[in-house]
């Protein structure tokens, strides 16, 4: 599955060494955590590639691999909404990845919300798990996904 | 793969509705974003399946599928560094969670650093891809993992 990167061939260089030698998945993929660099809140979630990855380095610009598209998908393409990268870090197995990013006044989330963590889950004694209610933290949309993405499919999936 | 909480019927439900629904993969788990609720930088990625979650919003402490010990992995049991959680959020399609803990003076990674993600990727041209330097952020560990983890085995993967 990997090629580009430096092969993981022990433990210690992985953790403790200075090279980046990432872990992808079954899938050829990556784990990714994208974080807003000034506030730190949570903006994404989602996958890269080999080929995502370097090309997020390179560019500075965030891309990702669509598992609904099937390919690489670079942050606002269509929206407009791209993330400036300000800094990459990889974790102690080198299997996930944290950007921070600057959005600008932009938003994230294909709903149309500037995180795609809008909604919290209470937490305590669960009365009824099959009917949870979780709260909406942002209040109001940061643009209308309809005009923005017209006849795009919605990359949710059940 | 979907039994403790509601059902994932339509898509606008599970993006604008008021239910906790979340999607679990095929292996039964949900990645998990956990950042310190006061810093908000990223501590650690991991996973969790119903009744991980179900503990961790039950109890307010932090508990994980660990995929490497193939069980539930209450976050501290050996080390002591708990989490504590502040707030659950859940994102758009509800498949993946961000975990806001308090560590106290604690740590995260089973390195010994405060976070996981303790090293850096430098941005831009790659001279060469397979030797690509990345750079410690955290100079000193928090604590020595010998000394803590004894026997344990080492939970990194090649």
């Amino acid at each position: 599955m990997q090629f580009m990167f430096k092969r993981r061939d022990n433990i210690k260089e992985v953790e403790e060494g200075k090279y980046l030698s990432p872990k992808f998945d079954e899938n050829g993929l990556i784990p990714v955590i994208t974080a807003d660099f000034k506030k730190g809140d949570i903006l994404m979630h989602g996958y890269m590639n080999e080929e995502a990855l370097k090309k997020t380095i390179e560019t500075k610009e965030a891309h990702y691999w669509s598992r609904s598209k099937k390919k690489i998908w670079h942050k606002g393409e269509i929206s407009g909404f791209v993330q400036k990268v300000k800094e990459i870090r990889i974790d102690d197995d080198q299997d996930s990845i944290w950007l921070s990013v600057d959005i600008g006044k932009g938003a994230s989330c294909h709903v149309g919300y500037r995180s795609c963590f809008y909604r919290s889950v209470p937490l305590g004694k669960i009365k009824d798990l099959k009917n949870l209610e979780i709260e909406f933290k942002e209040k109001k949309k940061k643009f209308d996904p309809k005009k923005i993405y017209k006849d795009e499919p919605n990359p949710t999936k059940l």
